[in-house]
C-alpha cells in the first residue's frame, strides 16, 4: 500500500533562524522523521508549501485541496499548523467526500526540530490510522483521531477538542 | 475508549548505566514517552516486568498471556522486545484468539533514552492501530501492521518482515 | 572555588510557546544544563531578567553591572543575549575592570529547548575559562575566548569575531 | 592557536548496535559534537583507537603516549574512557612532563549518541582549560579540572575524585 504525504509546513516544520533569532521554514523534515521512525511504509513525500496556517491565503489551499483531487494515491496525510488545519479539512471534503480517497490530517505542537517534539508520536500515528480508514476526511493528533466535521481547536488549551461525542 | 498499555521491557525500555558502562533496565519510560507525544488517550499503563525478551523465561510468558487475560480492558498495547515478541504472540493467541480484545504488541530498535529512538513513533503507531483493528493479535513495528501468525524477525535486517504477502 | 551565574535570558533561555507559536522566556534552564553536564563544580545560580537583548532597557543593564558589583563572588559567569553581549561587557569594564573579578559573558545561538543547541558547549566553555582567568572581563562563545573590547558579533555570520588579532 | 584532539573512544562514542542490543564502536562523533557547539577552533581531529579503556593493552598505551610526543602540537586534548584516564594520564606524564605539551585528557558518563549526554559539556570544557593551562596534564571532566596525579575514578560515585585539597 503507497501512501503519499503532502507537507505544507505548519509547527512541525518550524526552525530557528539564528541569525535573527526567529522562528522561519527552511525544508520540510519529513525524511527526517521518517528515517527517526525507522518506517518501513512506501510513502511518497511531496512539499506542496511551507508556512504557518494562519497565513495560507485562499491560493494556498485551493492548491492543497486540488492536490488531494489530482494524487493517484488513495491514501494520503498531510502535515499542517494546527490553527487552520479543521478549515482545510472542511475544504477538502467539500470537494473530495464520496471519493475513494482516505485523507488524515495531522500537525504538531511542538516543532520537531525542537528536541521534545510530538511531530514523531503524531507522523506515526495519522500513517496507521491511514491504513486502516475507509475513504473519508479525518484529523489525527496527540493519538486521537476526529472526523473533520467534528473537532476544533481549543487555543486556550492548545489542543484539538472533539465538538460532541 | 480506554487502553491498557503492558510494559514488558525490551530496548524500548533500555538504559545506560553510567556506573559500569552497561545497559540496564529502571523503569518504563511510557508516561514520558505518552507526555512526549501529548497523548490524549485514556490509557493506563501497567509493568509486568522490565526485561530482554531474549531472557523471558516460561514464567514471564505465563504473566504475560495470563495478564492478557484478565485485563479487563479490550484494547491492549504491548511494548516488548523485538526478539521474541512474535513468538510471544503466538502464545498469546493461543489463548486469546477468539476473544473480544484487540492486542498489539510492538517495541523499538534504539532505547527511547538514546535520543533519536524510534520509540516515540511506534507508540503512536500501535496505540493508533489498536483503536480500529478488528479483535485479534498484531505486531506493529515501524509504521507496518502484522498479523501475529504473519511475521518473523530477520535477524540481519534487524526488523520485521512479512512471511507471505 | 565557589562560581556565580547570572541567567539574563538571551537565545539561552528562548522556548516555544505551543499556544501562540511564539519564542518567549518561562524560566531559566541553567539547573538542567548544568545538571545535564553533570557538573561538579560549586555554582550559584541566580536569574537577574528573562529577555531578548535586544530588549534590555537602560535599567536592565543597570541592574546586570550593578549585580556584578555586588556579587560577593570573584568569580562570575554570565548567560546572555548575543546582540547587545559585547554592550553589557563594555559596561560592566566600566564599572569593575580593576576590581578582583573574573567575569565572563557568554550565550548561545540556538536554544537548550531546541535539542541540537550549543549552550551546553558554551557554559562548560565559560565554566571552565572562569576559572582560570586573572580578574578581567571577557566574552566566551563556541570555544573561543575573547577580551570584551576586542570582540563584536558579525549579523551576517551570526557569530562573534576578533577586531584584531 | 591550532588544538590537536586525539580520539581513543570510551563511553563518549560509544553507540547502540541495533542489530544485537549491544554497545559498540562505529566511528569517532568528534566531528558531530564539535559542529554541535559550533565550534570556532582550529582543531585537527585524529582517531588513535575506539575502545572501551578497560581494553586497551599495553601497545594501545604505548600508541597513545607515542601520538603525543611526535604530535607537532602544544596543545592537545584526549577523549579516553573513564575507567583507565588517570592511568593513561600518568604514563603521558611519565614521557612528556617537562615538554612544552598542554595536554588534558577529558571523556563522558552517558555516550554522545544517547541524547542527554555530558559530552558536549566536557569538550567544551577540555578545549577551553587547554588554552589556558601551561605545559603539563590534566585530567578535565564535569567542570572540574585535576593535575593527573591528584584524582581517581570513584567506581561507586562513577565520577573523578580529587585525591587531596
Amino acid at each position: 500500500m503507497q501512501i503519499q504525504i503532502f507537507a505544507t509546513g505548519g509547527t512541525f516544520d518550524k526552525e530557528y533562524n539564528e541569525l535573527d533569532g526567529s522562528l522561519f521554514f527552511k525544508e520540510t523534515h519529513l525524511p527526517e522523521v521518517l528515517q527517526l521512525g525507522r518506517c518501513a511504509l512506501d510513502v511518497q513525500i511531496k512539499t506542496l508549501m511551507l508556512m504557518d496556517s494562519l497565513d495560507m491565503r485562499p491560493v494556498d489551499k485551493f492548491t492543497l485541496v486540488d492536490s488531494c483531487k489530482c494524487s493517484t494515491f488513495d491514501k494520503i496525510v498531510i502535515t499542517h499548523g494546527t490553527d487552520t488545519m479543521v478549515d482545510s479539512a472542511k475544504l477538502i471534503a467539500k470537494e473530495l467526500l464520496g471519493s475513494s480517497k482516505t485523507i488524515v490530517l495531522t500537525g504538531a505542537m511542538i516543532p520537531f526540530k525542537f528536541g521534545p517534539s510530538d511531530a514523531l508520536f503524531n507522523l506515526g500515528s495519522a500513517l496507521s490510522f491511514v491504513q486502516l480508514l475507509k475513504p473519508g476526511i479525518y484529523i489525527s493528533m496527540n493519538g486521537e483521531l476526529f472526523d473533520y466535521d467534528n473537532c476544533r481547536k481549543d487555543k486556550e488549551l492548545g489542543k484539538l477538542v472533539r465538538i460532541r461525542d
